[in-house]
C-alpha cells in the first residue's frame, strides 16, 4: 500500500536492536489520520530523512536525547506538505520542515515547523541535506571548531554523504587541501571529481594508514569526525601539534554492542591530547548551534545559488523500505544523502 | 661534595629509561666552570624545580619538544643568581628564573632568562610554583580552556602539588565548587583546610568512583586532567553534558611501557565525546599560552599579596637527590612543589 489520503501508516519501535537493527524491531501499523488542535499543523510526509543518530535513539544507552519509547513512531526530519492548518502563518498546500518521524502523517506545533520558500522550493528535499541538519553539522562543526586555515589539510570519511561532502567543499571554498575517505573507488572517485576534494581514499582496501600518510605529507590540521573506528586509527597518528577534531558522530560504533578486546588504548588518545595538544569536541547541531542557524542559512543559500556547492541524493522509494535503508546508512551503503520518498510531490 | 665556586657539578642523561628512570639513567660529572658569550648571563642554581614533565623528556618517544640527548644535561627551570653577565640589563648578584638545568653553573642567553624584581625577591623559589610554570599552567588551563562558571563543579587531581592546588583556588576564587584528588588521607585534608577545596577524596582508598560521585552531586562541569587513569576512569561517567577538560599532562601514564591489557576504551572516550559534547584539549603552557604570561603574572601578584592564593613547598636539599626526587614526583611522594635546594641564596 502506498500513501494514501484517509489512512496513516507508521512505523513505530517494537523492540530495542541488539547490534544491527532488523526487521523485528520496527511495527507497521496503520491508524486514523490525527487532527491539529489550536496552533498545530496537519503535515503530510513527501520526503523522510534517515541519518545515522536514528541508530542511538533506538537504544536506550544514556545519551544526548532521550531514546524513543517502544511503541513511539520513530523519529525523524521530514519535508512534508500542510494538509490543515490551525496556525495564521501556514496553510495547506505549504512546504515545511519538521520532526515528523517515520509515518505518512504528523501534527506538529507550528512553531517547531520551518517554512520552505523561495529557492529552496525548487528542491525540497536538500532541506534534509545540503541546506538541512546534515549541511549546517558540516558548517558549523567545519568552521566554529575545526577554524581550517588556508593552506591547512582537512580530512573527512564518509566523504560522498551529506555531511562529509559539504566539510570538504566548504574546505576547498576556505583554501585548504581536501582529502577523504569513503567506501569503494567509485565514491572515491565522484569525491574528487564532482565534489572537487584533492584526493579520496578508498577505506575498504589495504594499509589505509599509509596511504593516507602520502595523501598528507604535511600531516593533518583538521578532522571532522564522523565515522571513528579505523578511520580514526589511521588519522591519529597524523594529526598535527594544535589540530582540531569536531566530532559530530562515530557510526562505526552505532551497531557496536561490546568493546573490542586487546589493548586499552584510551590513554593513546589523551597522551595523544597531550603531546599534540588537541583539540576535540563533540557537537550536537541544533542544541549546540541553533541560534546560529539563520547565519547558516544566509551562507549556505549564497554558495548554492552561486553553484559552489554540489550535492548528491539517494533517494529510496516508499516508506516501507525506511528499515532496510536505515541499515544501509549505518554500513555506509548509501551513495549520497539517503532520503525516503514517502508520497508524491503534488498536492 | 656541596656547591663551590670553581666546579661544576652537573647530572646528564646516561641512557633512557624503561619504566620508572632508575639511578644508572643519570650520570653526575664534574666540569670546569662554563664562559659565558656577548649576550650571554653564567648563573648559579639556588633552586631547581623538579616537575613530571622531566620524564618526557628522557624518553625518544616523539613529543611535544625534543628528548634530551644522551650525554647532555638534564632539562630543568631553576632560580639563580647571576655570576657574570655580559649583558647591560642584568649585573652580578641579580636574582633570575632560566632554563638551567640539573647543574651548579649554566650559562644561558640573557634574553631567554626573566629577572625576579620586587615583591617575588621575598620568597625567590615561588618563581618555579605558584608564581612561575606550574601556576601558569593552571591560570590558563583553568581559565581559557576550562571556562569556569560560577556555581558549577571543578575537578582537579594531585590536589596538593602546584598545579592541582592552584587550579582548586583560582576555581574558588571564581565562584566554583571544588572537590580535589590526593594521595592519602593527610594531603587530602591539607587541600580542604589550607588550599580551602569544598572536598578531597583519596584515590587510595576504594570505590573511587563512588565517592567521587557522592561529592559531585550535580556532575563535574570542568576536569583540568594532570593524572590521567584510574581518577580519569572516575571521572568519565560523571562528566556533564558540555564539559571541559584541560589537559597539562597524564603524569600516570609516564612511566608506562605497554598499554594495559583488557578492553579498547579508545571508542568509549570518543562516544563520551559526542554523546556530552565534551570539549579536550591539550596544552603546552609555554607554546600555547606564552603571549599571556604578562595577564597571568599581574593577576596571580595581585591575588598573591591580597593572600587570596596559598601554597606549600616540598624543598629537599642537595643537587644528588635530584634523581630520586624526581621519582617521588612522578609517584606523588612529594608533598607540595618539589623543589631541589642546589646552592645557598647568599652571593
Amino acid at each position: 500500500m502506498s500513501q494514501n489520503s484517509t489512512v496513516n501508516r507508521r512505523f513505530v519501535l517494537a523492540s530495542r536492536p541488539k547490534g544491527a537493527p532488523v526487521a523485528e524491531n520496527f511495527r507497521l501499523e496503520e491508524t486514523d489520520l490525527p487532527k491539529p488542535a489550536d496552533g498545530q499543523l496537519l503535515l503530510r510526509t513527501v520526503y523522510l530523512s534517515l541519518d545515522p543518530y536514528m541508530r542511538g535513539r533506538m537504544s536506550d544507552a544514556p545519551s544526548y536525547a532521550p531514546p524513543v519509547a517502544l511503541g513511539d513512531v520513530m523519529v525523524g526530519g521530514a519535508v512534508s506538505r500542510v494538509v490543515e492548518s490551525k496556525d495564521a502563518h501556514f496553510k495547506p498546500g505549504d512546504w515545511v520542515v519538521a520532526g515528523s518521524g517515520w509515518q505518512d502523517y504528523a501534527v506538529v506545533d507550528a512553531k517547531l515547523a520551518r517554512k520552505l520558500e523561495g529557492d529552496a522550493l525548487k528542491h525540497p528535499s536538500l532541506a534534509l541535506g545540503v541546506l538541512g541538519m546534515p549541511g549546517f553539522t558540516a558548517y558549523m562543526g567545519l568552521l566554529d571548531i575545526g577554524e581550517p586555515k588556508a593552506g591547512e589539510t582537512v580530512v573527512v570519511a564518509a566523504a560522498t554523504g551529506p555531511v562529509g561532502s559539504l566539510v570538504g567543499q566548504i574546505a576547498k571554498l576556505k583554501g585548504c587541501k581536501v582529502v577523504g575517505i569513503a567506501g569503494g573507488e567509485e565514491k572515491c572517485r565522484y569525491a574528487v571529481e564532482h565534489f572537487g576534494f584533492d584526493e579520496c581514499l578508498d577505506h575498504r582496501a589495504a594499509n589505509l594508514g599509509q596511504r593516507l600518510k602520502e595523501a598528507c605529507p604535511r600531516g593533518i590540521d583538521v578532522y571532522f569526525e564522523n565515522v571513528g573506528g579505523a578511520v580514526f586509527d589511521a588519522v591519529l597518528p597524523l594529526l598535527n601539534t594544535k589540530a582540531r577534531v569536531p566530532l559530530c558522530g562515530v557510526v562505526s560504533q552505532y551497531n557496536a554492542q561490546e568493546l573490542p578486546k586487546g589493548e586499552d588504548r584510551l590513554t593513546l588518545l589523551t597522551t595523544a591530547i597531550l603531546k599534540k595538544r588537541l583539540r576535540i569536541q563533540g557537537f550536537i547541531i541544533f542544541d549546540d548551534y541553533g541560534h546560529r542557524y539563520p547565519e547558516f542559512a544566509k551562507q549556505m543559500s549564497e554558495w548554492f545559488a552561486a553553484d559552489k556547492i554540489k550535492f548528491r541524493e539517494h533517494i529510496v522509494q516508499g516508506l516501507e523500505n525506511a528499515p532496510a535503508s536505515l541499515n544501509d546508512v549505518l554500513e555506509g551503503k548509501n551513495f549520497g544523502k539517503l532520503v525516503i520518498q514517502v508520497g508524491k510531490e503534488a498536492e
